[in-house]
């Protein structure tokens, strides 16, 4: 523990300008690469420049702030960070936190005069949301070295835009290569987006692991018939079939009794009329889980439920959009984050990740560990999305410990 | 049973004919009171006035071709018809096929000679599918004095046209007031639109009666949260509730042995995004059942179904959207229809309709029955509807013995 603690008003200030940048009729909408996005690099920028830090942007766009000196500029820097783009109609503090912390961590160590043995950097990466261009978690995935960055570039988005024609239109396509950073670790200060803390009345969680995410769309293709003329018997209803499948795949996480959780978050039918029995039904399986075999078992049951589904007269396709491996986090850095909040008096609790995070990228290539604060209601991507101020400062300054002790070791 | 025969080839030559009518890119869509409907209008017309009919359209744009003369003008007459309207990429049959046969045996009877002691007459009733503009069977509804004219002609449709305005400009605006023919009898002929009869290898559909329909929209209010960090025991769902409704309602009208169907045809979730739990769920409920306490029953239960669900913490709001009764068709023309049939050498059966049909609005004002053929698979408002040549020529002529009896009576 320092004897230092972050300048509360600053970073709070800060985060409520950012989230000011990028409003429409009163909806905060920055997505990646966008006007509203340049415009919150830009700001974000001329505060690291205000801060005394050196700018660095990659190839992917991702923004860099760097405090070295003669002294460390040899040794590998502790890396804070997280992201600044943000979903359609978002609240304020999802990502810009965690950047706007690693920001303020910083300035609060250089005005006191700390001289870290390694340099300190704070990242904001690329398009960590997905919502323009997918995957999400771009930025920090190519850094990771797990995406070319040609192919990353490449990528076209939902409104038909190439990813690299944008990072070069908003002035954000760097020239350093992605991956020119390798952290000696790597900590990222997040809001829970879920419900945990708040309802445990706790006020800061030990993420020392990070679910892995199963994601599949189902299509179920049965029969259109005439609402009124085709008796239960004859019928081969795929919103029936998909409405199955929901209720399967709830009633067996919540019979579980292990941290598994299933969503059918979305689902259209065709032709969706009133009066016409659903010919197809398209939706989607989300399934996490912080264990990788029984992530693989969810996977199973439901491939199973589908087969029955199938053998009563359904055509089924299953398409996977995505697959990460759960995450598990750096043993010495977790213990780290727990001590630094017990010697603040902060009350905490070791957690998972429900929700995927930059930080499970660079897990692939540096010790690494994330630190939660409070959603109030579980509430994210959501303009009712809050953290209580108290929260945010002490998340901030927690932080702060465990990056002054990463930065202190040779 | 007369000893005539409807002209099969002309009969099957203006289905295909009317059938081309509205044609774009292969699909058939003749929605009430567009262009398309206006030619296939013009087409009808032509063909009444060329087999000698008066033509009278009334203020709704309903359709008449009357054989009267001057020993029956005073005398109430038999009524057959249906419409020509259709739904969006449709088949040939669905409507066509009644007005035809009704124009197509009249012909057959002139030509004969034949010297009803009433007059005979066919209609097009405007707007039964009620795609364009709610609610459907809206011709046959203001004919039976269900809906004032005013309040008709004044709805709005779904492109934000009014109903008049547009009878007024394809010149189907008509000058007699809706119901100024009050039938005898009425008798309409068309495609079952269901599985039944051709699944039992029958020729034809003797109906004694329409089922009761209740339409109602179910919209269940739970949070969206994340679905990677809310843990199941603390999600309100929506879409997993909807879901639950659905496999109510199905394993109910499976498991209850009577006639009742129940449908969720649409349903769409909010945010529907495939890592966000549903907030919203939005579906519709078609129950029939062609006894009105039963019809009653399934409502009340779904009530209660809905009122555990909102005991789990969900707002809950329902809306009718449309309630018919079921219609219990005259047991003498249906008995009328069945000895026909069996005079032919016609396999019959009883049965309900299960859709809802311009002859339930005139069962309101005159004795009236239905007679079904098969269609294939069952399927309807599709361009797969299809009924053999034989079972539609069948159909015909035993709707032309049913009308020379009826008008035949005193």
């Amino acid at each position: 523990m320092t004897d230092l603690s972050i300048d509360a008003d600053r970073l709070l200030d800060r985060i409520r300008a950012l989230g000011a940048i990028g409003r429409n009729d009163g909806r905060l909408t920055r997505l990646a690469l966008s006007d509203a996005d340049k415009a919150g690099r830009d700001r974000l920028v001329a505060w690291i420049r205000q801060a005394g830090l050196d700018v660095v942007v990659d190839r992917i766009g991702n923004i860099f702030g760097i405090w070295t000196d003669a002294d460390n500029a040899d040794k590998a820097p502790v890396l804070v960070g997280s992201h600044i783009d943000t979903v359609i109609d978002a609240g304020i503090f999802d990502g810009c936190y965690g950047v706007l912390s690693g920001l303020e961590i910083v300035e609060t160590l250089r005005e006191a005069g700390f001289a870290p043995a390694r340099p300190i950097a704070v990242a904001a990466f690329t398009n960590e949301e997905g919502v323009r261009y997918a995957p999400d978690m771009l930025g920090s995935l190519v850094h990771a070295g797990g995406l070319p960055i040609d192919d990353a570039l490449a990528i076209a988005g939902t409104d038909g835009t190439r990813l690299g024609a944008e990072l070069e239109r908003i002035g954000y396509a760097g020239h350093q290569e992605p991956g020119f950073l390798k952290p000696h670790a790597y900590v990222e200060l997040h809001i829970e987006q879920g419900p945990v803390l708040e309802r445990e009345g706790v006020a800061l969680g030990v993420v020392e692991n990070l679910q892995g995410i199963s994601w599949q769309r189902v299509i179920i293709d049965g029969i259109a018939n005439h609402a009124g003329t085709t008796p239960m018997s004859m019928r081969r209803d795929a919103g029936h079939a998909a409405a199955k499948v929901n209720v399967f795949l709830r009633e067996r996480a919540t019979a579980s009794n292990t941290p598994t959780v299933a969503t059918v978050g979305s689902l259209t039918l065709e032709p969706n009329a009133i009066n016409v029995i659903p010919a197809r039904a398209v939706f989607t399986v989300d399934l996490r889980d912080p264990d990788e075999g029984r992530l693989q078992a969810e996977e199973a049951a439901l491939a199973d439920y589908l087969d029955v589904i199938w053998s009563e007269g359904f055509s089924i396709a299953v398409e996977r959009l995505a697959r990460f491996e759960p995450v598990t986090f750096d043993p010495r850095i977790v213990a780290m984050v727990e001590r630094a909040a017990r010697d603040r008096g902060i009350v905490s609790k070791r957690m998972t990740s429900g929700a995927g995070h930059d930080a499970q990228m660079l897990a692939r290539i540096a010790p690494a560990a994330m630190i939660f604060v409070p959603s109030i209601g579980g509430i994210s991507h959501s303009p009712r999305e809050h953290t209580a101020d108290a929260d945010l400062v002490a998340g901030a300054n927690v932080l702060l410990d465990v990056v002054a002790q990463l930065a202190g070791e040779k």
